[in-house]
């Protein structure tokens, strides 16, 4: 599959260097894809990974994981243009600058409000709720690590699942996409276990069935 | 530990009988104690347990499950009069009536309510994101189910750790009561994938770690 990455943070490097070596096309875009940040990326990706514009880096993509901070996520989708019903994978939380909550919820989600400003798109919400250790490798002894993901449209929800599963999650359907206003603020529920609780950051959460 | 359960519902009845089979001393607060209902409840708890009127079962309590609707939750409480700094276990969930999603949230929880409207209370959030079928049997296979509970209070969130382990859940502590803003959708997120998504209310959550 042709997954284009928007966003050089550590999700988007992580996810593209696991998905690389899942055997899938990753292009990462970017305004400085020659910087040499964005170039370690790429080179950890494997000689099949590239970099480009984003622009670019969208024009063929299958899928696309929108990995930028969500203060810029609108703003960097909007300016991609028509994406022809393209899945668009929204890993935003709206995390207030000190990390003390959200900046919105209940009554709508940043996976709401994105997939309104790209109205062409087809937003899913995933990986979201783990942290980047925990999608390097998401293997707990003899359990996968849950990837819950939600949104409104079939085919892209297919799309994204199989990303989820293609690196070793286990994928949990939460249904449509005003389900991330229960999946963003399980993504608060993670940091603060993680990291006001004493987990840290080697945890994930599963769902467990008899 | 004496327990006063207040509300006859699903949930009392099965936390109930959990805790009186633990050796805890339960006794269900209701305006109709004399009900077949709630005879019927208080004998399948054991000989030790009992039924009373709302203010006579909190009298003596060093805990007290508030387990009534949401809708009538802090009328309850209030009603009760100075409860003298006494754990209450909110474990309440602020449903609309059709299921489709919580009443309030984001900047504020049913918890945090409830405790606005008892302040002599010291409300404990917990047992809102499990069903009655994991209540009465929290081990799956080798892990037990996670019970998520909140508080700003140390005391009453040991006391309710206590009554958490004591039927088999592993506690997990998420931080004051704010955090039932997470907790709450949590709630909905279980009540989607269990009657939305297949996955049937013999389901848990749990906090894997490595």
């Amino acid at each position: 599959m042709k997954v284009a990455i928007l966003g050089t943070g550590a999700v988007g490097a992580a996810l593209g260097a696991r998905w690389a070596k899942a055997g899938h096309g990753v292009t990462f875009g970017s305004r400085q894809p020659q910087s040499e940040k964005v170039l370690q990326i790429v080179e950890k990706c494997g000689s099949a990974a590239k970099a480009c514009s984003p622009a670019q880096a969208v024009a063929n993509a299958e899928a696309i994981l929108l990995a930028v901070p969500w203060s810029v996520a609108r703003q960097t989708l909007s300016e991609l243009g028509d994406l022809r019903g393209r899945p668009v994978i929204d890993c935003t939380n709206p995390l207030l600058p000190d990390l003390s909550g959200i900046e919105l919820g209940h009554s709508t989600s940043a996976a709401e409000q994105i997939a309104a400003a790209a109205p062409s798109a087809r937003v899913v919400k995933a990986f979201n709720t783990a942290s980047v250790k925990v999608m390097n490798d998401p293997q707990f002894a003899d359990h996968r690590a849950a990837m819950f993901y939600c949104g409104d449209d079939a085919a892209a929800k297919a799309v994204v699942q199989k990303l989820i599963v293609d690196i070793g999650f286990e994928p949990v359907d939460a249904g449509p996409l005003a389900s991330a206003r229960y999946l963003e603020p399980l993504a608060m529920l993670y940091i603060h276990l993680a990291f006001k609780q004493g987990w840290g950051s080697n945890c994930a959460f599963k769902v467990m069935k008899r």
